[in-house]
């Protein structure tokens, strides 16, 4: 574990190339790098560092790129180091990613103060979330002040980007997306802030009205637990012009500023953690349980009849939990 | 258990009653109902009916309700029995439904061929996928010739959807779409059938303009082994005045004759029944591993000190698999 060692060294000390090695690592699936990664983080745990999660969500052509190089060129200009990681589980399939290349913002790319990360090229929803919350910790270590994850506006994977960041902020577009109203009633519920960009030019007006829209709409919604009036919001943004960026930021600081001083903050951020811990404690229990002596053998022949069809999926639980019952059916003997 | 034979019973007679309760038993997150709903799937397996099962993706305003009604009347009117079911799990933090409406579909609503059952209105992504499995499971032992499963067009749905169905069809808006183009080709890759919906009036053209485009691109996807030439096929059809439906029908019913002639069918069955038996296992070890004796308090204990922020996630989990291994590291004992 003394490579663990120097990795843990090299992100604290904020160096790029063992940040990028770090997140290699725990992106692998291959037990030996899972098991060096969860020691890594476990180094990195130690150093207590913590920087803004901000969730940014917004459908293919909403003009998500250009938004992340002129907000994120802003902070660096203002002396903070930012980092971007995508999430973009939507082509399950072929693995493709329409997130990802670097070059869609350029500044950013070549800034020393940022690091962008692209979403990984294969991995379901779970993997995905499980690599983007081990992501943000490795940034976090690092020293980043800023941690922007992005996705783009499609259902599951929006709920997983707010259920790790601090400020969930949605991007739209002017006028359209009217046939995803529906839709977009569970994105809207989570959202601290709405931007309608392209909010320039002809556009402008047509942004304005569906910032109105918007905003009337946010009424409806029950303003989260102590956050300070006007919250939910829907603001105009251009990120070609820089109209509103600077507002935007303002609004998404004034937020963050009053959730730390009333601890919602922190208590949001115990709330992930728990979810977290949830959902990787199961994982991590099944796996053990199936290398389990005696239920392995069991597991697997149950599963080459439900696979040949002998049996109903249902059957095939029934006869493993029947098979489950005297390994944790009672208490273990005393250890040896 | 009196009660459970009596309602396999209705429900292998079609009793609609007895459909509707099974369905509202295999719904409740109670666990004694879902002891009785396991024992009512293992007895109505034992009837070895089956229906074709169709998935039927497609966004909000393209159509979907009015589809479903032409094309379901047209079978029943062929003398088929259709079951219309409902998965839309978009808007998870309020657990609104925006399908679900009997009235969408006054037609089928009134027919006693037809059964039309809404989403449920609050669960997870996983509570929607076992629910509507085993109310698939119910309805083809209700003796229904075809069973539809129907969803928005929000990302994990749709993959939900196509993996516990025969033939999965994905409705469009004539033209529209372009800024989600990205977003579909995942979903493309599952599609049997893509339908361009409103190919009536002044949007007929844009609608062909629409098919040719999509089936240019089908081009780029591998034909899936053992289909016939030409699928996955792109049609256009109008649920409005019923242009095209026959053409449609008759599409999916080659296709499936295919499939279930070479096997593949049933080899499909046989894969989704395996996904499935993976998910529900781990759900029922998990289950049981959390009330085992011993380990149930290490667990809530770990978890109170991940929550209070005690400790990070990943050290919980650590902590409870170091707990665990006393548990069922070793070979168990004999049993009494």
């Amino acid at each position: 574990m003394a490579e663990v060692e120097t990795l843990a060294t090299g992100v604290l000390a904020g160096e790029r190339r063992a940040l990028s090695r770090a997140i290699t690592l725990i992106e692998s699936a291959r037990p030996e790098h899972r098991e060096r990664a969860r020691a890594l983080l476990d180094q990195l745990a130690g150093a207590e560092r913590s920087a803004l999660r901000i969730g940014i969500s917004g459908a293919p052509g909403v003009g998500k790129s250009t938004f992340l190089e002129a907000f994120g060129l802003a902070r660096v200009a203002e002396g903070q180091r930012l980092a971007v990681l995508a999430v973009d589980p939507s082509s399950p399939v072929s693995g493709g990613s329409i997130l990802g290349d670097k070059t869609r913002m350029p500044g950013l790319g070549r800034s020393e103060a940022a690091f962008i990360r692209p979403s990984p090229s294969s991995a379901t929803l779970g993997g995905v979330a499980r690599r983007t919350r081990e992501a943000i910790a490795v940034c976090e270590a690092a020293g980043f002040d800023l941690v922007m994850v992005e996705t783009v506006g499609v259902g599951q994977s929006e709920i997983m980007v707010a259920d790790m960041t601090d400020i969930f902020v949605v991007l739209l577009s002017p006028g359209g997306g009217d046939e995803l109203q529906g839709v977009k009633r569970g994105i809207m519920e989570m959202a601290d802030l709405l931007l309608i960009n392209k909010a320039d030019g002809a556009l402008a007006e047509i942004a304005e009205r569906t910032r109105a829209e918007y905003a009337g709409a946010l009424h409806l919604f029950r303003r989260r637990a102590g956050d300070p009036e006007g919250y939910p919001m829907a603001r105009t943004v251009s990120a070609q012009t820089g109209a509103g960026l600077g507002e935007a930021w303002e609004a998404i600081r004034a937020l963050d500023a009053a959730r730390r001083e009333s601890g919602a903050r922190a208590a949001r951020r115990r709330a992930q953690s728990l979810a977290w811990f949830d959902a990787e404690a199961d994982g991590a229990m099944i796996a053990r349980l199936k290398a389990a002596p005696g239920l392995e053998a069991a597991w697997r022949d149950i599963r080459t009849a439900v696979a040949a069809g002998e049996m109903t999926a249902g059957a095939g639980v029934d006869a493993l939990l029947a098979s489950a019952a005297q390994h944790f059916g009672r208490k273990p003997p005393d250890a040896p």
